[in-house]
Order: C-alpha cells, then structure tokens, then sequence
C-alpha cells in the first residue's frame, strides 16, 4: 500500500513502558530514536507527559514525565524528519507544564480520554494547538460505548478544532466487522478530520486491523517495535513498515533496534499473545484482570483463569 | 460468525511435528485428541501418512506414518463427533498400504501438492475416495503460481471428483487483498466444491486472513493450539472457536491441553513470531533459509539474516 498521507507513529517508549513503568536505558531510547529516524517514521512517542506532582520519579523511569531535558538529551534539536510526540491523559497534566512550542522539541501531544471526558479534551487540545502544536485525541475503550453516546461524542469532535482522531481498539478485542462499522462512522462524521488507528494484539489482529483501517482510509498508524506494549502488545512497527511501499520507510534500522534492545527485554517481560490477553479481549474486557494473572505465580494456569472469568462473567463457554 | 457449514479441522499433531518430527509422547497426543473431541472439533489431523520405506522410525515419531495401530491406540474406534485425517504428500505415500475404508478409523485423506503435481493429486483423491475416504487436496505455495497456470490447475480440479479444494499460504506471505482475489478465483472456478484455508502466521495474518476467507465463503478452516506449526506456524485453533459462534465449539479443553501440553512444548521449540521467519513472509519466500538461522547459533541476529536475504534477492531495505 503506497498513499502519500500514510504516517506511522512508532510509540514503543511510551505503550512498551506501561511493562517496565518506562524504565529504559537511555540507551535504549536513543537507539530506538535513531531506528525511527533511520526507518523514516513519521513520529517517535517518546512517552507520556505526566505530572511531576501525581507520580514518583522513584517508581516511574523518565518516559512518564517526558520533561524537556529528557527529551532533549535524547533528540537534541532533532533536526531530522521525525516528529516527536508525547501522550497525556486526562488529568494528570498541568496546563502550566506546557510550554510555548518554540521553547520545545516535542511536536505533537496526543490526548487519551475516556467517551465522558471529550470536552476536556478537547479542552486541552485546543490548549495546546493554541501552544503551537499538533495535536490528537485518542477516544479510548471504544468498543464499549454505545453508538448513540459515540454520535454525540464525535459531534463534538467535529465542532472542534481537532485535526486527528483516533479510533482505539483499547480492549484488542476488534474484528475487521467492527473496524469496518467504526471507521465508516468516523469517516461520516468528520469530514477534513484525519483518522488514526491504535491497536492491541489480543486477538492477533492488531496489524490484520490497521491494514484494515489503512484501506478504509485512516492516515495515522500507531505501531510498536516487537509489538512492545501492554498485555498483548501493538501493531509491530516492522511488519507495518514492510506492507507499506512508501520507499522512504526502510526496514533495517528497526531490525536493528529489535535485535539489540526489544528482543533481549521481550526474554524478561511477558508481552504479546498469552492466553489471558487471548481471553480478555475475547470477552471485551479491560486488560487490567489478566496483567495481574500474568503477574502473579499463576500465569500459566490458562483453565483457572478461564473459569474465573467465566464465573464473573458467564459469556465465553 | 455462525454457518452451520463451517467446519474446523486441528493439525497441531500433524503441522507442529514439523517442528519436532513428531515425536510427541502418546499422552500429548491422547490429550490433544480428547480436546479436539470435547471442544467439538470437526476434524483432527494426526499426522502425515508416509511410506515406512522411505522414512525412518528411528528418526521420526509414530504421526510420521499414521499406521492404522498407532492411530487406534490413541482414537480407539472413535466412536465421537470428531473425525481423523491424515496429510499425504505425493510420492511419499505407497497406494498400496491404503486399506478400505472400513478396515480403517481413518475419515479423510488430504492431498497436499504443487501446481505441477496436481494430475497425481487427483489420481490419488479418487483412489483414497474410491476406497471410501473423504478427501481433499491442499494446492502449496500457490503465492508463486502465475493466475495463467492457476486457472488450469482449477480446470483440472473442476473436473475430477473432488469435493474439498484447500487455498494454502504456504509461505505466509498473503494479505487481505491476496485472499480476496485468491478466494474469488477458486470459488468462481470450483462451483459446488467446499473451499478450505491454511495459513500460515508469518506476518501475524493467520487468524485475520481465516476470517477473511469465511466471510468469502470458505467453509474447511485449519488451525493448530497455540498456533504449533512450521516457522511461523499457523492460526491458532483457541482464536478461531472464540470467533465462531457455533455453540458446539468449546474453547475451555483447547486451554486444558495448551496449559498442560503445548505451551510447555514451545518454551522448548521456537515456532511462533520470530524476526526471520516473519522476514520470509514479507518476502513471499520458502521458509526454509529462515528455518536454517533459526536452527543455528545466530538465530538473534535479524541484521545479518536480513543482509543474506537481500543479498539474495535485492528486494526488500
């Protein structure tokens, strides 16, 4: 698939540090900024912009807070073609935190919400578009809101000044059936708004989903090196940068990344398909019930989770 | 997805042996096939049926050959729901150790072939049909058949007797838009005749390009546990029952046997979503120079594995 708009976003910093609570080596950080560059992917995330005020540095590594000293002595100026973004959630940024865009190398803040907390979203993406960034909104667990709460919500999107949207398959728990009906629906309703795609690997779907997307027209694709992210991980960057013909992605420096890095951490942390990520997004669920299974001296017991959540829940048989 | 037509036939047995030539301990396979049974499986294949001429017990496990003895002692006479196949290649197979049907708890015969060999293929579907088997036949690597030769493999087919023609990515090189055209073509050239799927899960499309050839009409779909099958291996047998909305399909004693079996297997064996592996797929090569590096002592090293390939072919950066 060649299209000029195409742009890959490679946040294995930001979605792989929800397993390592963005404990990485700078090292790590740097090679994996200079495979994005190498590759010629369009965005790096770099992680999340959190509140200095609302979590630890003791407990969580640079990445969760992305300050403008830590970024930099990873991309420096980055005088290169790929953009740096980083994601907020709701609440737990300070307006006061972001600083104008000329004093900053960050190019893009991406706002995750919840379908209830759309205007402040929108809110702060005005905020900080009005900063001198690009911004997007990435409505979260999507496929657990109704399609007449969804319509209010992306009417409010459309009213805004929003350019990107995301659709977010949050639980991995989308079939190409439900990727068809919401991208359609975003589609309709908001015309001149582009439409980005995040998926979880639950189901093996994540990249089968954003090839999907891709042909309904989305232009934004989030992928990660190895699929690195949480539970069942991402779209991998290296498959997505193999479909698409655009001959400025290069497969090779990613290689090199993965093989250096991604690889080594994938033998310590469990991410990617395990049987209760494979259950979880099978039922629709939050992954919060199987990263905990995974974590505890039980993981591998896949019938005892089963029918854990098969008595709480009495869907899946 | 629900289709009273559709049916699942698991080959853990018979494509995972690839991976450790079959040696599988009698209760691996025992408890496979009491899954199979009890998760409402269609079909179980057990195994390759192989001349005992050609290939040595010493080396290879009882599922190399499927002798009549071996496949009782696990199926007894298999009083259940869940049929028997067994996959022979053309010229391994001596047409003389095939019994009548009703001397053997055998079902099924699949025919796996090239696009040159398909005059023997049917030769030999007729033959294992004259003697009372169901029978298909699994056209391989058919990502490298021109459309021109493929039409008149399809002819051929169109005008034996089979009634089960498999699509086959061998290779797992196919994306949605290959299946499509894929599926077109064999159902518009194949009327009145079932069409199967075997994928293979290279580009982690297996299980995406499963659906997409059930919702273009296939109704044989293969899977393995876990997806244990050569390289990449295929999609899994847990994804597909979780899909499919017929409530025959069980998925809780597919996870009993992966917990108790299979998982413990692959942390032994490396088949699943490796670098070199999924190199190949995007290269729509043979697995086996992927299979090679993976079998040697630089099987972490994508870098120089993907040099090779380039070297080699100059296709992908």
């Amino acid at each position: 698939m060649y299209r000029k708009e195409l742009k890959v976003l490679d946040c294995t910093i930001r979605d792989g540090g929800l397993m390592n609570k963005w404990q990485f080596s700078k090292e790590f950080v740097k090679d994996v900024y200079t495979a994005c560059v190498d590759a010629g992917i369009d965005y790096m995330e770099i992680g999340y912009i959190s509140s200095e005020d609302q979590f630890s540095r003791t407990e969580f590594g640079a990445w969760k807070f992305c300050s403008e000293k830590d970024v930099r002595e990873i991309v420096g100026e980055n005088k290169t073609n790929t953009k740096i973004s980083v994601l907020a959630d709701i609440g737990r940024i300070n307006y006061g935190d972001i600083r104008p865009k000329k004093e900053s190398v960050l190019d893009m803040f991406r706002i995750a919400c919840y379908e209830y907390q759309i205007d402040k979203a929108i809110e702060l993406a005005h905020h900080v578009m009005d900063k001198g960034y690009e911004a997007t909104i990435n409505l979260m667990a999507v496929s657990t809101v109704t399609d007449r709460r969804l319509d209010e919500v992306l009417a409010d999107v459309a009213k805004s000044r929003v350019k990107i949207f995301y659709l977010v398959d949050s639980f991995g728990s989308m079939y190409s059936e439900d990727i068809d009906h919401l991208m359609k629906k975003y589609q309709e309703a908001l015309p001149g708004i582009t439409i980005g795609f995040h998926g979880h690997n639950n189901l093996q779907l994540a990249f089968a989903n954003t090839i999907e997307c891709i042909i309904r027209g989305a232009n934004m694709l989030d992928a990660t090196l190895l699929g690195m992210g949480r539970g069942a991980g991402n779209c991998t960057t290296e498959l997505l940068v193999s479909f698409l013909k655009n001959p400025k992605y290069k497969l090779r420096p990613l290689l090199w990344a993965i093989e250096k890095h991604v690889r080594p951490l994938q033998k310590q942390i469990d991410w990617g398909y395990f049987m209760p990520y494979m259950i979880s997004g099978a039922m629709n669920d939050h992954p919060k019930s199987a990263l905990k299974w995974m974590d505890s001296d039980r993981k591998e017991e896949y019938v005892a989770y089963f029918d854990q959540v098969r008595d709480s829940r009495q869907e899946l048989e």
